[in-house]
């Protein structure tokens, strides 16, 4: 049985990863860290865990979260996130961390883009990406993990075997992603608020979200060709998923078949990613660790039609899945099915 | 034509008034007060204005306001609202008043539910409470109206005229009101976030809400005898609509079939109460400045069902209706139909 | 491992019930029987299960059911279950049926408010009321449950042990309940199409719809006195949930204090029914097992506030939660939690 | 006063044309004419227009339609529009043709997209493509208006201007758009059951709408080069409203900054459509006849996100615009604002 800590509990993906976690046979919660004073029960926090799970929400240090746990989960924001993994690392604690501060293996990228300091910018470059579809050996051997971002996961697995295989260009890419609002967090806003919210669609940080480089990253690195998307997120009037909408030019001859075939190739052995005929909805893949792809041809265009659950896949299930990779468990444990 | 100005009209009431007063031929909207220190243009503060109405909120005394405008409606919550109506009474300017403070006839009761002090305590019980359906003539004289609440409205509409004509029981009557969330006002909270709200039923101030009182005294006051009803409010997860619905005892052989043929024969020249066979929904009345009601029976109990929607019929149409009565224009004025 | 076949696993409860059989240790989903004649892959009829469970559904014989399965849930509809369960037990197999066929004790009752005759009408009264929390011991020894229907369990939760313990009058009780749409089923009507549906809130059914006399049945039965509630559903723009307002009059000095203690004592050990101090959500137990419920008094009424998932302890978590008595596994198998 | 008779009113693009036309001072809706035997009064199939429209739903042949009526919104579908367009324009009739018989000029590329004969092909080049912003003199003449689809207005008044303007280049155009629920008709669909669409967001029709070639057209036309477009719809869970996001390359030297000021040199004077720096929702023009536009940079594309109200700039709002111009009434009656 392993000892888990969760720091950052308190928003929506620390809800959906202690449900996880609590489903989970070889896992165990013990701490859950919070960054404020008072010491609420969990449950006054989460009210769908009245009578599941009996803790206090403590402000915890370095030391006492290592003594108490094997395992933590940080879901603490960027900046915070990488303050304190230093001290749990030294202490001999495993970590997953779901904020950006070690997704981005560039120092002046992050500094630009998140508009802090790092605290640690030498571990940024050695830190693995938290995406087992590319990364699964490099997890399994891992004492940190940089948890993917959410729009980053929908993109990724969408367009990499892709560039991987040369058949689309890089040049020209476009994301065009739409999200349901608890990926925006649980912090009240004002454009956030039920009446604003709700019966509209909008955009918002057009060509300035900091998954933009995220996702250039990502598909730089395993398509091993420079690549700078245009990223386009939009909010949409519900509670969770992600579509992203990809379009991209394939090279020379390649065809929205072959761009078919070669998804269907990469992810046949996958537990969590499918490949479909028919186009999925983010409904299809509520409340589950899964993926699910299509491919459309128009125009001289690809189009990839990528749907996850932002806070399962695009955030606490991934974290679970890197979780049982890094244990040595059965990497489906607690996440199949639903 | 009317020169028009709004105090507090930042919130949903507020631009729902200035969506009527934009249509409406007499009216002009000569100035926009707002409480804070900026002065945003009205577009900033209501995109949807965009194009639409060129005045800025501005920080204006009642001095001001009542030499740029005949008329005000004050949006303001209650307290701050009754300290500015009196100066503008003074100065000859009609008020229509959105808050609470002019509703209840009963100083007691108004610093017991609201818990402040009355600062015109005298005027309370002289103030005409702006329910066209049954206190037309009096509001036709009015310089100040108490514009009612809404869910009042909708419960008030139901069931005055079944206790007027002795039809029902004035004991055990029974509330349970639904209302979108626009009645919650426009400031955030974290329970109206859109995450938390979203896909999500509640009930709240079960027992404890300040329109139980209001709608207590209306009844008594219609009725003819003393009324205490249990009242329970809902948040539904939609942007506009109340839906009220009214358990009472029919008294001797009263049927429900003479409890609708009570209704029909009150509202039968009303212009915006509808009485129908089939049950309403709060969509049918959407946007409009309606209420549709039904009746049906079961063991023993005649159960009214109420539909309105909460910024229109339940404040700011009902606000313009009260506001062509005062100035003598047809009462449909900028209402009909939607 | 028991074999588990379902009839009628096209609409919702269906797919809820794969769900959480898949997660179930000791159950293996041998079969999934249709009523028409095309035979679709399980994902086709719910996309969401893609890779997840590799079965067709298939027309079947109750021969070849009771072939594959030892024991059957029958979401079928109401008049078509009856005809299937009896073959089935003929056969050996335990039987769950989520219609209302083996829930009401009363031919009479039966055939005057679903308007069919009964096929075993003897079978009626000797069928075991699948709520645990009030049969557990009779659950454990059944052959043939009859799964409750969803708004009954929310109001029987709620009442039943006040009832029990004399702290309400029989007389009078009203039960006002809200519902999410997919209550209403799978099958597209024009009321329930998304425009018409969303942003609306409507009653519907007012003292006619069949889950009255279910609650009649049960408050008697359990409470020892002769019951008739007034029920009200409604429907909310929402998936799924249901919050019903049951409204109660105290006997002689009984307190809402004292109905809160006696939920409390009735609900200690209980795994699934939460008595809380504040009120509940719907989606506070949304995608869970669970009911919330909580106490309120206003005007010599108590209310009681009752939540649950409708497709989950109104439906396809209450038949596992049986499942797991009549097969003799922890009660909370594949429920616990989430 | 002019005679305003509608076919094909039970949908919502009929609902909203009612509720404009009833605010118009100089229309009066003398017919409304339905395909069904049934005579539904207007109110049973519209239950918001209880008490505001006396007219029952009729079965009249052309010949009757023209004698009650000077003027004829057709709201019926393709096909079934153009069979009567013809008799009714041969009576002297005006008509605003809401179906897409009329849009396309080219036959074979009707035929094609919409797999029907047409019967009046030699009037489909000489009709008047209803979009004021770019053919207000010739609406101003026309007998017949083809009313423009809502996906293609909200991409041509985003696209247009820069094309004409040669600021971006025809080529690699990609409008990727998202619309409310009523965009799909009044007609049930499994996909558009409340618990299938709601809480859900999906692509269809990738690359096979059929707007995808009227907007190919009209943006050559305008353009003055000929332009095909990569068009994405989706399915947002919300009852009205289209935001477009438009991707283009700017030619040679042009900036995001020149597109935006021609977009406001063009639209300067449009009651419609106003320019804005910050990003539109589409809750800022829903219920009313505007269109936002905002732009953005990225990468060396520029991004126009377009949003209109989907049943009013995009159909019924449209229409009215149109008639107000055939008719030489003031181009904003019974528009503006709300």
């Amino acid at each position: 049985m392993v000892r888990v800590a969760i720091l950052g509990a308190s928003g929506y993906t620390g809800l959906e990863l202690i449900r996880l976690l609590l489903r989970h046979p070889q896992a165990r919660i013990t701490a859950l860290a919070t960054r404020q004073a008072e010491a609420p029960h969990v449950s006054e926090v989460h009210p769908s865990l009245t009578g599941q799970l009996d803790l206090r929400m403590e402000q915890l240090t370095p030391t006492e979260i290592s003594d108490r746990a094997d395992f933590v989960f940080s879901c603490l924001p960027h900046g915070a996130s990488a303050e304190m993994v230093e001290q749990l690392l030294a202490a001999g604690t495993k970590v997953i961390d779901f904020s950006a501060d070690y997704r981005l293996n560039n120092l002046a990228a992050y500094e630009n883009w998140y508009g802090v300091k790092h605290p640690n910018p030498e571990r940024m470059a050695r830190t693995v990406y938290g995406l087992p579809e590319f990364f699964r050996d490099e997890i399994r051997e891992a004492k940190l993990i940089a948890n993917p971002g959410c729009y980053p996961t929908s993109a990724i697995l969408a367009l990499a075997p892709l560039l991987r295989e040369k058949l689309v260009s890089p040049d020209g890419i476009i994301v065009d992603s739409k999200s349901g609002v608890s990926g925006a967090g649980r912090n009240t806003k004002p454009n956030l608020h039920f009446p604003e919210c709700n019966e509209s669609f909008s955009a918002y940080g057009v060509g300035t979200h900091r998954h933009m480089p995220e996702i250039d990253q990502l598909l730089t690195s395993i398509g091993g060709t420079s690549v700078e998307v245009v990223f386009t997120p939009h909010l949409v009037p519900m509670d969770r998923g992600i579509l992203s909408t990809c379009y991209a030019t394939p090279t020379g001859k390649a065809t929205a078949e072959q761009c078919l075939e070669a998804l269907r190739a990469k992810y046949e052995c996958e537990p969590f990613v499918q490949v479909r005929d028919d186009l999925p909805t983010t409904k299809d893949v509520a409340g589950t660790n899964h993926c699910h792809l299509a491919v459309r041809e128009c125009r001289g265009r690809v189009i990839v039609v990528s749907v996850i659950d932002n806070l399962i896949k695009g955030a606490s299930g991934a974290a679970v899945q890197n979780f049982n990779l890094m244990q040595g468990f059965p990497e489906t444990t607690a996440l199949h099915v639903f």
